[in-house]
């Protein structure tokens, strides 16, 4: 029997990458430092980078044609330089809703029987052929997202990279721990019963994407990757203000379908508009049955509350940090002081709350009085935000006006330790830039303290001790949930009671990063970037339940004897 | 850093079982013949038989008093035997259901914090008890469920039990791919970054498992089994007319973990009655966060519909036979009589709708009309229900009164074929029986023979073709589902578009039983019981999802050298 939808052209892929793809499982199940893709962009042919320059510059204002996919009409998206504050001008297919389910709805009738080899094969492919437009995407993410070079080179590309291959790893360790057919044969007083049984991997259905406008391409990769490795097409609606970076990755893996004779529409661009959005209509066909998101969380509850849908959700937090005893102050003032500003506080793993003993905070240079630390904290950040290099280099732009907007009202709710300022951008003039505001708010003032204040901002809460602490963080975690929880403390006995505490509260703890270790930091095949257990998100890059909760085992018996 | 609870006594048990759950693990993911323990009932200790008989007597009209958990009142629950239809008149201690979520929540807080080791270790141990608790549990199950005597020591001794092994032998799986921690270390041009990564798996909650009247022990140690290996202590719900022989299986737990230094109450019975079930208010409770659920398709909904669970349902379908082609015909109307009689129809993978050629089937002697087919398959019913050692052996008796109700309305729907008449038990003449009904209904009856009619009963539609039949069974998969589906058929391309077809409704098929292979059975190590991908349920025994869905992993990061 043979129910698979099979070629050549694409067996060959899986035996091109499979060797690549054991080694990738192998990084994943060690959880060493390993990557599939360098993170220095000097480590890339300098020909690639000019060209991805090139073909960036010949793009701004003009038609997205790479796309394989019907549109009728073109669209112009939301997408504005928080650098230049000028619209990129770029229009895009604009897909009719009910045909692109229709479509995914005849891709998936092919694609759920392409054995999963090939589809791993081909996916490699497409990771492989995305690298060489690495420097493309990361000046288009740049312009969309307000981040800094490296970051926009590093999060859109290899990093993005890696963690597309490892959810394509975990997909492999999954799709391949149950044999495709076996012979069973249980042995009887007379002749032995003889079975033969097949095992065959269904997709849920078809997968809905929900891009942020944040990070377009690393919070994309591993959904779409996932959703596509195990059968089902993705209708990818990318953040209106953040179409471009991910209209590359989109554009590469349709023209591999097509060249391996399969349909360019397993996964389709659906843009909209901030004036026009189809989200929810999207999410509410019945035939959508995955859907990945990542953004506010209102939208997030309104997602899982869908009935019948399987729902991969990365909503905000609050991250807090927690200064309970520390080594060297100004180590550790330098080390938050950076992943506060890191891409002006756009992360999703920014830290916001930080907990400071108000009886002050042992050093091993003595103890150090409250407000001691606070003024190191405070002069770090200066530092940072005052650098004339750091600054543009580390802090980047805002997305959007409103960030800034939000930051600014945030002062009326705590006293002001450090304003929020421009900072002056060297080679943009226009950029929307802003450095970190610090204001300080007691722990009772819990509603301001539970919400999440997004943008460059650090809330000093000062405590009455590192247990009350852990209660506070312990409740935020329950109530708001959290994708990144800073801890500093010299105490092995605080640190065993803190993981014994919040661990219950499925927090991810970081103790005493210094140095070039931050927090804001996940990297594939080692870190878990959220524990899925919080409120923050009911999802894992990358865990098995990424992967399984996509597909199903179905199964057939053959009766061969009885 | 040493933030589990260990203990000497629980590691050895696992040093002890260790090897036994590799090679489950290894044959799980081999899926050849394979089991923990033997189904025959002549491979066990004579003497273990004659004490089940003797522990079974003496314990009916008396307390159950092996549980080790509190209970102020005691409360009889509404066993009845189908054979003697006399109260089985055991009382249990009846749980305050506040009070048991209290209790599970402090056990919790101990439960998982123990090494997933020391966790399989001594659940591993609980089933090595259990064994030589086979013999009463399949007395406590006959005279509960009506099952007949082969069945009762198969389903609740062995095949359980062997069910429970590979539910542990699957955590072992998922929790062993990702080390307990890590050395992550990063060049850089100065000095390496040096990061100690601990991965902690941590349980989603508490659970609550619904019992079911029918197979009371196998459909509950799957899921009991999953959530304990994961660290969730489980609320176990019994049905109220089959809680004895689940009993026996938590109060062998509950010894277990108060010999080994544990809450006995990681596992609580919580005893409800007809009258007043405590069901909804245990699932609505915020601390129940997993529920697993065998039963009606209504229930089942409400338990979908509650916000923020994890459910594991097995609801029910509708299970189609297909007799497209056959060898020989009389072999097949046998086995199709034997599934549809063994336990009277009230398993969830009996047949139903008997969807047969209106032209004639293709039979290796020859084409046969629809009415000879129709007839064989009578005749071998008839054969079965009148024969006096095979009726009582294979039918057993009904588990309570509304079954017989039921059925004996069917035959208001169509045309009669055979009655449904009692046959009569020769050891217990009070035995409620009933030999199947079958009634032939057209295919237009689309409300009727989308419903599942539970007990013993087929209902014969006839069928333009093949391909109208597969189209019915998707149909019927997409609305109701199905745990078992049977086609018939000798023509290999027919099978082909068979599977291409039902697989996207994720429908399991069974092509061709005949002999001593069963479409009723499901091997544990072997067999997936259930898709978890159409309405009849949204699990699988099992599968990694069955795992995976109940914990997350909490990864704790500690900065060495930044």
């Amino acid at each position: 029997m043979d129910y698979y939808i099979t070629a050549q052209s694409r067996a060959s892929l899986w035996e091109k990458h499979k060797n690549r793809l054991e080694e990738a499982r192998k990084a994943w199940r060690e959880r060493k430092f390993w990557y599939a893709f360098p993170e220095d962009p000097s480590q890339y042919d300098s020909a690639l980078a000019q060209q991805g320059e090139a073909d960036f510059k010949a793009q701004l204002s003009r038609p997205f044609d790479r796309l394989r996919q019907p549109g009728k009409k073109w669209v112009i998206s939301d997408e504005v330089s928080p650098y230049t504050q000028e619209p990129l001008g770029i229009s895009y297919p604009q897909a009719d809703p009910q045909e692109a389910i229709e479509l995914a709805q005849k891709a998936l009738s092919i694609w759920r029987w392409v054995p999963w080899t090939e589809r791993l094969g081909i996916l490699m492919e497409s990771v492989e052929r995305f690298q060489r437009r690495f420097f493309e995407v990361a000046h288009a993410t740049l312009h969309t997202t307000g981040q800094a070079w490296m970051m926009a080179f590093q999060a859109s590309g290899p990093h993005a990279a890696d963690r597309a291959v490892e959810a394509l790893a975990v997909a492999y360790h999954e799709l391949d721990h149950i044999p495709p057919h076996v012979r069973w044969e249980k042995p009887t007083p007379k002749e032995p019963i003889l079975i033969e049984k097949h095992f065959i991997p269904q997709p849920e259905g078809i997968s809905l994407h929900f891009g942020v406008s944040t990070f377009p391409v690393w919070n994309t990769l591993p959904g779409l990757y996932a959703s596509l490795a195990v059968g089902s097409p993705v209708l990818l609606k990318p953040h209106p203000r953040a179409v471009y970076p991910i209209a590359i990755v989109v554009a590469i893996l349709q023209e591999l379908f097509e060249e391996h004779g399969l349909p360019s529409t397993i996964v389709q661009l659906v843009v909209d508009t901030l004036a026009e959005p189809v989200g929810k209509r999207l999410a509410e066909h019945p035939a959508v049955r995955i859907i990945d998101y990542t953004g506010g969380p209102e939208f997030g509850a309104y997602l899982e509350s869908l009935p019948n849908k399987i729902t991969f959700l990365e909503k905000a937090g609050v991250n807090p940090v927690l200064i309970e005893s520390v080594n060297d102050i100004t180590s550790v003032a330098k080390n938050i002081a950076f992943s506060a500003s890191l891409y002006s506080g756009q992360m999703c793993t920014a830290p916001q709350n930080v907990y400071i003993l108000r009886g002050g905070v042992k050093t091993a240079q003595g103890q150090l009085s409250y407000e001691e630390v606070v003024q190191a904290l405070t002069k770090a950040i200066e530092e940072l935000a005052g650098h004339p290099k750091a600054a543009p280099a580390i802090l980047g732009a805002l997305q959007n006006s409103t960030v800034a907007e939000r930051v600014q009202r945030l002062s009326g709710h705590g006293q002001v330790r450090r304003s929020a300022t421009a900072y002056k951008h060297p080679q943009y003039e226009q950029a929307r830039t802003l450095t970190p505001l610090i204001v300080e708010a007691p722990s009772s003032r819990e509603d301001f303290l539970r919400t999440e204040h997004f943008g460059p901002r650090l809330i000093f809460v000062p405590v009455a001790d590192g247990e009350a602490a852990l209660e506070a963080i312990y409740q935020l975690a329950r109530e708001k949930g959290m994708l990144s929880c800073s801890i500093y403390t010299t105490d092995s006995s605080f640190k065993q009671r803190a993981i014994q505490k919040l661990a219950e509260a499925a927090v991810p703890i970081s103790f005493n990063f210094h140095g070039q270790a931050f927090i804001n930091q996940s990297v594939a095949f080692s870190d878990f970037h959220g524990t899925g257990g919080n409120p923050a998100g009911n999802a894992s890059f990358t865990d098995s339940s990424f992967i399984v909760k996509r597909f199903r085992w179905v199964q057939v018996r053959d009766c061969l004897k009885g």
